[in-house]
């Protein structure tokens, strides 16, 4: 195991305690060997208790060891993480990791390697913690093409917005306070910024497509310049805003794939999904939606993922050494009454699969709050713009109230592409009587 | 492939046209090479085409012919299935079954044969459909000890109640516009008593356990005595009321496993479920709650699992042959790039497991309502029986509103046991204050 904060002391713990549970459940008992851990001196400060004798400093010494058979990646980041993941899937060991960003980011390297080698690589942690997404996707519902997928996938900003949505507190003041609670990092651009959002829907939409997506084109919007205003409104109209991750088939080649500030309607279950839970629905064409909600985060969420697919890895060296030698697994069958399961897997091609759908082209729905002056006319000059630009107003909502001589204005838009609703917002704001730059939500319903 | 119903044809359709599909994904392509139809006869009237050349009429014939490598059983019942699924599992063909009915009543025979021949059965249909619930029990959550699992099983059930809670409608009246849909059966007894529910039930309780639980011990209640005028007042109160099947480990070697409508908090999202959606919660001890929704019934979605076990099956299949002849799997796994994935498989041992609680045992809260004479001192008669039985009452609710001289009085109990409360409502039935049978439902709200 590399890493040892908190989701590798939650692994290293739970795996001690139930390793007979696990020896029970799946005819194989892992054992810890070795740990890499970044300051072995920090140790007596840890909460779990690791044996000095397990703790190595050089993280990349575990694909070498030949008593190490499976490597755990907890470490994160995109260096040492990826140098160790390529160094043992070349020597043949199956690795575990929980690591979004590097698959996200070096996806075609990972799986093109983990190919080249036939060596599997296990990220059921990487993608909303404890929920088994991935498994779901590649084996539950290996039937299904995979038409929508939509999901809250990053707890701190949905802890965020759903205290802004409660007590219409201001952003900054939830944000400060998630990171007293430690719901947020002491920097959280990362996760507000809707980054590790996006590293996770590159993770799903690769798996989707059967191909890796690239995460350069992905469309990503964070919740800074969610207002506590904007909650206001978006409840008024019957829609409460939560970060997405949107993945959209969009004909047999192209996908989108993107991350922002969605409005979506109270009567979805998503906008109920509350605090740092994660929630993502899964439409497929032959089973329909399916919705998945559970502890996206935290170390002992995330080690129930890991522990999954360590025992997954010990499978597989159970089964590639059984075709070594037969005569050890047919033994094994007659004892172990089909313990031992051979599953389907669905293959990550190690290049880049499908287009991502430049943003500009995608179609939605808005919602647009401007600050204008209170005077005859000014619908008029701003519908007169939207009208030009094909765009259609579904409704508009004026409330009462001043900001500093301007009043709100919120319009409700029609379907339109993405690129000619940023057109027509830049004209808007060339308006003399719009006070304040526009805010613009993107609004879906999801409709099947 | 046993059975040409609902499930049957959506299952065939989706294997003709997603042949490619699961080939590509799986790197297995499964073919039909037989149906047992019981009325080939009525082959002209299906929706979908079944050529002729595939059709036998005897389903014992699929477990004796030797291009048949898979057996699936969608004939549903406990005789021929049984016999078909128990001469498969001994010929060495896997097994893929969505009856639900013969595990929970078999379980004990069915699951030995498969142990003593070293056959993998899978029936990730049999609950939840399109839900891959059975998968994530056995796999993804692997590491957990599950001491509650509950949830809404029962499609048609819970379309009922919805509809109830909706419209305020009488039970016998959304029944039959149930059947007029399609939702329900003609003869409904199986779902609206609750039977499917308890089926199961067995089933999760038997995985979450590891060994069969006895069906025959199955607490089990239908909605028929849900009444329009109970899901109101349990609304008045925070509630709504959903038939539940609730596993729930108690201590090391027992298990609670009931079926019974319930009252839920509001803000449960199992609350919110409506229609013939399935929803399910898993609390495991490392992961916390994990809650899963879907499509619980229809032939598309149990055909979406059914395919994922013939994919699996298929995948078995192929890894048994590559031990058979191991210079032909590593050759595979150069070409195929990992694409053969061995996972842990939970097995059900063939013996029955942990022992179900006796419901005179459970403990639980309780929704009490009384008809009741409009006088002074009821209150005080009702509670003395009450307090005699060391039940305590946690809030009274007495609406306006007559019945024939008789009001309602409805009181909210605390925990207490489920003999002591059937103990206090016969006495409670017996005074001449009340002047009809107590109607009583479960409350439960599975805090953590």
């Amino acid at each position: 195991m590399a890493g040892f904060g908190v989701v590798g002391g939650a692994v290293y713990r739970h795996l001690c305690r139930e390793a007979a549970l696990l020896a029970g459940r799946c005819g194989v008992r892992p054992v810890i060997t070795a740990v890499a851990v970044k300051h072995p001196g920090w140790m007596p400060r840890r909460k779990v208790h690791l044996p000095r004798s397990l703790v190595v400093s050089c993280a990349m010494e575990l694909a070498a060891r030949r008593e190490v058979d499976v490597v755990v990646e907890l470490m994160g980041g995109c260096d040492t993480a990826r140098e160790l993941i390529l160094a043992s899937l070349r020597a043949g060991k199956p690795v575990v990791t929980a690591n979004k960003a590097l698959l996200a980011e070096h996806g075609p390297e990972i799986f093109g390697e983990a190919n080249r080698f036939g060596t599997p690589i296990y990220f059921e942690a990487s993608v909303a913690g404890g929920i088994p997404i991935i498994q779901s996707l590649r084996e539950g519902l290996v039937a299904n093409r995979f038409r929508l997928i939509y999901g809250i996938v990053n707890g701190t900003c949905n802890y965020i917005l759903s205290r802004m949505a409660q007590d219409g507190a201001a952003f900054n003041n939830v944000l400060r306070e998630a990171q007293e609670l430690g719901y947020a990092e002491a920097d959280p651009a990362l996760d507000i910024d809707g980054i590790d959002a996006a590293h996770k829907a590159t993770v799903l939409a690769s798996l989707a497509c059967g191909g890796c997506v690239d995460f350069r084109h992905v469309h990503v919007e964070g919740i800074r310049h969610v207002s506590a205003v904007d909650v206001r409104f978006a409840h008024l109209l019957g829609y409460e805003i939560k970060l997405l991750a949107i993945i959209r088939a969009a004909g047999a080649s192209q996908v989108e794939v993107r991350v922002h500030p969605t409005l979506i309607p109270m009567s979805n279950r998503l906008a109920t999904t509350a605090g740092v839970t994660n929630a993502i629905v899964v439409r497929g064409h032959v089973v329909g939606d399916i919705e998945f909600s559970g502890p996206g985060a935290g170390g002992d969420a995330t080690a129930s993922a890991v522990l999954s697919d360590i025992a997954h890895a010990a499978c597989h060296l159970r089964m590639i050494r059984a075709t070594e030698n037969p005569g050890s697994f047919h033994a094994q069958r007659g004892t172990d009454g089909g313990r031992l399961r051979p599953t389907h897997h669905r293959p990550l091609i190690g290049s880049l699969g499908p287009q991502i759908v430049s943003m500009g082209d995608v179609i939605s729905r808005y919602y647009l709050r401007l600050s204008v002056t209170d005077r005859p006319g000014v619908l008029a000059q701003i519908s007169s713009i939207l009208g030009k630009t094909r765009i259609g107003i579904s409704s508009v909502l004026q409330p009462e109230g001043h900001e500093g001589g301007a009043v709100p204005l919120i319009l409700m838009i029609h379907d339109a592409r993405n690129d000619a609703m940023f057109k027509a917002m830049r004209r808007i704001h060339q308006l003399k009587c719009v006070k304040a730059k526009p805010v613009m939500f993107r609004v879906e319903t999801f409709e099947t």
